[in-house]
């Protein structure tokens, strides 16, 4: 039997509480730690996983126990410091999108993982959603030949919190809901993106009490890929008629369609006035529940067979870049070209 | 041009009427008479679809007009005499379903058609649904190979009217509701039926009131074919969910899913908690308008070339004697052949 | 009876074909010639519908027959001169889309017309698509509450001729293929649009041997409305899996989605590696069927009842607005506004 | 943290593989031993899941480690004497189904497990599938009323081994391939079948060279149940299609159709005239890969609670006493009531 791998989760929110779950599937693997600063939320998540430690800080984590890695699932301007410091104790790394809210900072984390020679997986997991994974494997089989147009949307429920829709905070929704679609761009098409064109609006702020500038609530992206291929991308954040992650892509040879927002196969007609009834996905934990189980059982997996993860730094910093040209160009209502990022 | 063939609608009931709306779309045939025998409802469809001429009995309208052909849409004690007088008269004839309550019955209308040289055609619709024709024809190509079993239903809404869902003056639900399933049965599977076993249920017929002896307004039939293949009936009536006709048949290859309940491809979700909803069929005019004005057009088209019709008496007479043999067989609680009705 | 509309058809390809056969279904109205340049083609036609008459020009129809109306179904270029001369003869007008090359020729025809007091209806068929009428009739009742962000595409299969794709004889296929587009943004937003910005690709052009300049074969259009939502269009032409029309629309409170790839409700799977295959719509003919019977029928209606035919000029107009001002973006790498296109 | 369960494994065949491979998701629980008499099977299973012990007999297992549970996946004519054995030294039963070939045996199993106080659970995963279970609750809510009618059906690939599709030895398809069915049946209707009628037909046999005496591989089975609604299930295998299990309910409200044939959401259309493309469930373990994590988490979950666990031996005998009837409706063509093979 192959070693268990010890694991300090960093932040015990809704993600850290979601990646505790998949956990639970994944026998390789077994959080012996939380981080967190909120003492309450620490307690929480301790109690309900069962972890045996809880610690303020991750300096006291490293003083106090041993781990091989760290999950790290708090906000974006943590993720240097916390990854410099992980790497620096020759911890692996499984970091959250996005990766951060810069390409100055991407480097670093790029930097500091490489000389401390660890793993460090970004938090793509519809990378390692089984619906995502075969239709990427169907697409370079060449099945619908070579890609022309791809469009991808990521729609949720809730209105994100202050510090997550402000763009000096977090660079907004672009980067904290549709991190995964610039990922998906990239991967899917297997080519970097050559320019963007970003329209914004912003519908429900003023019932919402948003002041934030800038605020928006919708957001549509046309993409220009190096290939020459075209691109999409949707974000609506808050939208209360569930969670909605859909791909579909055109190649030379013929259309692919990837998810759907049908949840459970159970359907349902009481009155023939009003229809059909079938269940949608209502959240990501939901939609995504097995791709949250294979990103971290990869992690724990590659730890193991000391092989590098899929879904690296270099795909984290690509996310960034797009993140960032788009809101440049709804600001400037301009095309921005993604070199004009990487060589700032 | 073709010459137009004249026709005499009998009946201006809710059959009657359909029938009249399909001819609006058919340049080959007019109707240019409505027999009824209700005053209002004579009048009604007449002003509704702008007839020239209206008539208490088919006698009267043989008396004072000229015509080509009568589609009959009345009460089933009624084919047989209206069937006969037309064939005398020398008109073709378009009849609906079920072709009578006896095979004796059924066995004269062959006769007096035959000694007239006229064209009998029955309203077995779903031979001209355009799903159920590409269906049929791929069934006949042997896409799913030798078909082993066939599952088919028709539930609606509404309570039948008195006379429909009485044994002694309709043979009930079997032959009202589900003398399409009897017909598709045959036509799909290629051959005849050899025996069925009936089970039926009555579960709204004390909140509505019905004290007709036998009601039942669930019914399941389980059927051997002579081919050897297997097969099921369901019939429910009255069900408020809507108008749901559907077949399936797995073959020696494979499986062939024939309609759905899904009708306007309108998809809406308001309320991830409540879930997506879709339209769905709710009558069966909206669900078979085309496969109506196909079945009339073919008539017509075969008038105009003096080719027999499709759907004919002999099709007629097998689905009379498929109701006849499953009402029998709940009746005594046996499985029933249909030799036992045809040689009766 | 109404009065029966006499029609003469001018154009006798593919679409002056596709909207004869519509004739075939509508009492009130009948083509009693077709206008057509070349001689065979003309012949086919009038031989294939049975017409009574054929000539070369709509002058030579004008001079020999009487009829109230004509179909314009021939190339952009002709619309002008066509639609100037039917109106100055008192010739209702259905003309096909795009309604013509340029804002001048667009109000030189909305000029002849109102002079002369005829009818003019655009060949918008969507407007008239029973799925697209009820979603059109939801989103007004505020079903899915304020549209926030509109997305439709149109992939069709098939290299459109040389004059077709070419942006100087018919503005390319932002027009031939996209006009419908254009039209359905602005129905279901309730607004006009303030500015768009286009991408598109050219994947097959060189396996085709198109040398046209410009030429493309992928768009993707993202589109702010004065409203403040946003907007999304595709084209692709030529792709070789179906004929592919959908809308889908993401309001306050809801989503809704028109239309899907989906065509018979026949399935079948014999294969448990290959899975379950449905027939997918294969031309525009076969998918909007009933849209081609309604939109003609509704413009006889209006025609018998004098009364002004839905889809008129101002419609086409504003489709042409959109049309150069997508063409200029991606001609000039920037978003352009409407206003720029309409006041120049 | 509550104690891990230890459980040993009788059966490394096909259903022991799939549930070791099940409890790698299951923390609670661990697998300390194979049971298996094969050489051969038990060292690949004890390889391939690195399980610590392997052993001939239950009762080498027995005296040589300590566990708590057994999970029985062998034949069904080991279960009772394994069963008894496994019960008389005081350890928990997960037992697959068939429970058992007669009702004798049945009531022999309920008497040892009570007798010696350990719990048994039957292998009904439906009964902890997510989309069932869902369906359940909403069934019992109320939400399509009062259930009148069902349709059960298990189509699956592959032709049974020998002694599977033997009446003398396993009692055939119904019971091995529809146990689940008629567990449903009874489950979803909240009441016990009163009497059931079978047809049965032997498509391949000749094709497969089987020579077994009333084989069949197509089976329909028509029910009633004591609260008067109607039933039917259906049973194809071997069908080259995939693994097909549906239910479709109406009640007096309304109809819920649970499952569907599509599996993955990846649609593929690389050619109209082809058409659309969906995955199928190809086998069991991937269409109820949750239903079985799950019955296994309930049954450690159980012991760790000490509560007796949902789908027990009552269950199971109900649908042995299914299989019986529909078995000897087909051998006497004649409709059975449950009551003679339970008073028998």
């Amino acid at each position: 039997m192959k070693k268990q791998i010890r694991v300090c989760m960093i932040g015990g929110g809704r993600v850290g509480k979601n990646h505790s779950r998949a956990f639970s599937y994944i026998p390789g693997g077994k959080i012996v730690a939380v981080v967190e600063t909120v003492p309450q939320v620490r307690e929480e998540t301790a109690r309900e996983f069962g972890f045996e430690h809880q610690f303020e800080s991750l300096e006291a984590a490293l003083e106090k126990i041993e781990f091989d890695a760290v999950v790290i699932t708090t906000p974006t301007p943590t993720h240097l410091p916390l990854t410099a410091l992980a790497a620096e104790n020759r911890k692996h790394i499984f970091l959250e999108k996005p990766m951060a809210l810069t390409i100055a900072e991407c480097d670093a984390i790029l930097d500091v993982v490489q000389r401390n020679s660890v793993f460090l997986q970004l938090g793509f997991m519809r990378r390692f959603d089984p619906e995502f994974v075969a239709a990427f494997q169907r697409i370079e089989a060449g099945e619908i030949g070579q890609p022309m147009m791809i469009k991808t949307n990521t729609h949720g429920p809730g209105l994100p919190p202050a510090w997550a829709r402000d763009l000096k905070t977090s660079n907004g929704m672009l980067a904290e809901v549709n991190s995964h679609d610039w990922d998906t761009l990239r991967w899917f098409m297997s080519s970097n993106l050559e320019r963007v064109y970003t329209e914004v609006a912003n519908f429900k702020g003023a019932a919402n009490q948003v002041d934030t500038p800038n605020f928006y609530d919708n957001v549509l992206v046309n993409v220009k890929f190096e290939s020459g291929a075209l691109g999409m991308l949707s974000g609506i954040c808050p939208c209360g008629y569930g969670y909605d992650a859909r791909v579909e892509i055109v190649g030379e040879k013929g259309i692919m369609q990837i998810g759907e927002l049908k949840g459970q196969a159970v359907v349902v007609c009481t009155d023939r006035d009003h229809g059909l009834v079938t269940p949608i996905y209502r959240t990501w934990p939901e939609r995504f529940k097995w791709a949250y189980i294979n990103e971290l059982s990869h992690f724990v997996a590659c730890i193991q067979d000391e092989t590098p993860p899929r879904a690296g730094g270099i795909d984290g910093r690509w996310a960034v870049a797009g993140v960032l040209a788009g809101t440049q160009s709804f600001l400037e209502q301009r095309p921005v070209y993604l070199k004009e990022i990487i060589n700032a």
